[in-house]
């Protein structure tokens, strides 16, 4: 269950039909397309021949679970990374201290190496190890041009000192040599041209041959300029089935809990930093699911009642809290293996009432992140919010600013990654064929307008202080001192459930 | 919300017209009918005048609400046994070692004293203030002959001691004098022969006015013989909204952690002691409620459809605890200010994880329980379960004994309480009579046939061993070590709620 596999088709035909319907939608619009910029998940990775070739589209290969893109999403590789943790570590490695001191089994070396330990022919057999997005815009463009962004965030690689050293790996997994052998040594900052749409592709979604192709960017991050946002002291939340919380500013600083620091990773110039909470539509869903029932409304109108009645609580009211562990914690524990708690229950609880203090788990979640940031010296004046629950959550909005003290600023676009990507796009093609110098300046002349913004309210973050405070002592308590105690309580349940044992004893398994 | 009183004509309305239903079944029984026992809740406690009448009965009191019984559940004197405990403590008062070190809010005298402080008028014009099964016996027989038994488990006396001093009384509400002067002093031993049936009442429901009436008796421990159970080693579980525990041993042990401990105070001649549980089957409704949706099956179809989803899962696997705190905890912590905790969610719990979670929980608090009476020095060697849940959930049953190590045995009547209370009407009539000489002869002689016994599974039991390690830790964390932080979400929820504050906020008040 920890396995996520994908099509890599399903990139080219979401790709092609998607240009093809925004075009049939706005016929006139498409000879004036000078640029073209793309987003997508990572750290979704897949094995491809010399050309670019996806392995899994060899009759060869087709039968190998391996030779398949390797999802975000995918945790098998969770004991390479905590052995590469683990050696990282005990080697003092400075790379970790740009990762928050942790890095994940989602990212690109911990996959790769998978790979290389369970399947040797497979791995063998794979010319590049390549990011989707860099993948797509291979397709496109005929160039290999990877980003620099999700080397920086997935693939360990900084400016200064490149990807670990064969030592570290040496160390960690002796054998596999030549770590950066399927990951290349040049990658591109964001914005840059990474070539111009290949003719046959122009001709099959019809646009011009004329357009420029953006190095590839990652998902969340294009919500940064998307949403019109600048420089230093703005915080970006994308909030979704997730919450991915996006910071830049000029100077790097190596801070513990947050998932990681990347020159020019959002912003060209700029250290772009990230953190994030791993459960935030999907826990709300897993609630009004397991509320909805057959013939009802079901989970989305279960969630609008949920909405509607939650909203009439006021703070404290509730005599709830929650940790917002439902899929682990990002952002500042960096602890996967942590779970769900809910605490305060009483036979007056109802389903509002828990409701509620699922929504406060994410602001005080999320204020424990802001903190972070600000103790960091990363001070920060103004929240933006863009995502599916930004829009569907207006009390979630107004929580986030009563916890925080902070205004909540929600972009007036259903749309904010799509267009932050446009706006590389725009860079990529130049002002000379009509775009953008810089993605400052695009995000200023772009930058959509505002929604809703919500400000905080006195008395409701008075008593939200108080809530706060008993909230971090448990977050302290069971995440902190007493972590043990909920590592312990997965591995009774991994035991319990056959084949499902591995995760937590990667000792046993090296 | 804490107040709850009662009408008391509608003991008499119950009492005449359940009689003369019974026996409208089965009419050529009355003829042999040779004694009655009665039990009720307690401490269900209401003020008369000398002849019996209730003070809510007469128009001149009729508008005052301290006129009207308190029911046991009248949580609104917790400030007057918040003093009494700390007073107490302060005094070292050797009866608070009887009662597991604490006293309950829901007993007589903080009932009493909530009079005294808030209408003296009632209180003035209170001949005796007497429990409801002392009132019924009265009603039935006459006389007034009140029971050892809630004296001892809710008046604090003991027959060695009789009740607390003046002193002491005086030391906390200065000014209360005589605290004995509505309880009376001369109380007697169950299955005492308190009279025999007034004629009128003969009369009205078609009873012999040879039968005699026993002395009061308390609605859970007449379970005790009434399940069969006759001495040292049983555990009589009444399992229903919440759980009363029931054990009975030669010798006075001074227990910390249970209710209390009383001579004669179940079965004559031998030393009760009482434990419990809070909240059981008013938890498993609570989630039943919460999940069930009009037109649905509602609660029950809810219930019947998770005990069989829960009962396909094996011990561990839900990946869950919880604290079965929703009304606070009475074994072994005895703190009423604790909630319910619900701990190891992520988005695959289900339905079905979390109500065995909720019934593992109550397994959990249950072998705390026995724990705690085996290291005071009580060996268990059998449960003996009734009540209502015991025949609704024998997947309860079964994790009772899996968690435990011991058998569960469910006596085949679902009319435990009124059989026990029957055995004391016999002994009350005496062998002379065609009754008993003894409660144990009349248990031994009467014990009902037994629907099903339950017996641990071996490796359910190794499995729970594990599991109920790290749910102790967590017990002990938050209920012991940290108990302050659930102490605190509650006074933040109280301040939230208008004219909720004062429960926590003893001092202020006093």
């Amino acid at each position: 269950m920890d396995w996520a596999l994908h099509d890599p088709d399903d990139y080219r035909r979401a790709l092609e039909g998607g240009i093809s319907g925004v075009l049939s939608e706005r016929p006139e619009a498409a000879g004036h397309v000078v640029g073209i910029g793309v987003d997508a998940t990572s750290c979704t990775v897949l094995p491809v021949t010399e050309d670019g070739t996806p392995l899994c589209e060899l009759s060869a290969w087709r039968g190998r679970a391996h030779a398949w893109p390797k999802l975000w999403k995918h945790h098998a590789a969770q004991h390479v990374a905590n052995r590469l943790n683990e050696v990282a570590a005990e080697r003092k490695e400075v790379f970790l201290s740009r990762y928050g001191g942790r890095i994940s089994s989602e990212w690109y070396f911990p996959k790769l190496i998978q790979i290389w330990l369970e399947d040797r022919e497979v791995f063998d057999a794979t010319a590049a190890f390549v990011e989707i997005t860099d993948w797509v815009v291979w397709q496109m463009s005929g160039q290999q041009r990877r980003s620099a962004c999700p080397a920086a965030y997935k693939a360990l690689w900084s400016d200064v000192d490149g990807i670990p050293s064969v030592d570290f790996f040496e160390a960690a997994y002796p054998g596999f040599a030549h770590p950066g052998a399927k990951l290349g040594d040049a990658f591109y900052p964001l914005g840059t041209r990474a070539g111009f749409l290949r003719p046959d592709m122009a001709h099959r979604v019809g646009l011009p041959e004329s357009a420029a192709v953006a190095v590839g960017n990652v998902d969340s991050f294009v919500s940064f300029p998307g949403a019109g946002a600048e420089g230093t002291g703005a915080y970006v939340m994308v909030v979704g089935t997730s919450i991915c919380d996006l910071v830049v500013h000029p100077q790097e600083i190596l801070l513990a809990g947050i998932t990681g620091v990347a020159k020019d990773g959002i912003v060209p110039g700029l250290f772009g930093y990230e953190a994030g909470q791993p459960a935030v539509g999907d826990m709300l869903g897993w609630f009004g699911d397991m509320l909805a029932h057959q013939g009802g409304d079901g989970p989305a109108g279960t969630l609008v009642e949920l909405e509607r009645s939650a909203g009439a609580l006021s703070p404290a009211q509730t005599g709830l809290v929650a940790l917002d562990w439902w899929n682990g914690n990002r952002s500042v524990l960096a602890d996967a293996d942590l779970s769900g708690v809910l605490a305060g229950l009483t036979l007056q609880s109802t389903r509002a009432d828990i409701y509620r203090a699922l929504l406060e788990s994410i602001a005080f979640g999320n204020k424990a992140i802001l903190d972070n940031f600000s103790e960091g010296g990363l001070g920060l004046s103004e929240i933006v919010a863009c995502g599916g629950i930004a829009e569907k959550s207006p009390l979630l909005m107004q929580l986030l600013a009563d916890i925080s003290g902070l205004s909540v600023k929600v972009p007036a676009s259903s749309q904010v990654p799509a267009r932050g990507s446009a706006l590389f796009g725009a860079v990529a093609a130049g002002p000379e064929a009509g775009g953008f110098a810089g993605i400052a300046e695009a995000a200023r002349a772009l930058c959509p307008p505002t929604r809703s913004t919500y400000w905080p309210q006195r008395r409701a973050t008075a008593t939200y202080d108080g809530v706060y405070r008993v909230w971090k002592d448990l977050h302290d308590m069971l995440g902190r001192s007493q972590a043990a105690w909920l590592h312990e309580l997965k591995r009774l349940k991994l035991l319990a459930v056959p084949g499902q044992g591995q995760a937590l004893t990667t000792k046993e398994v090296i």
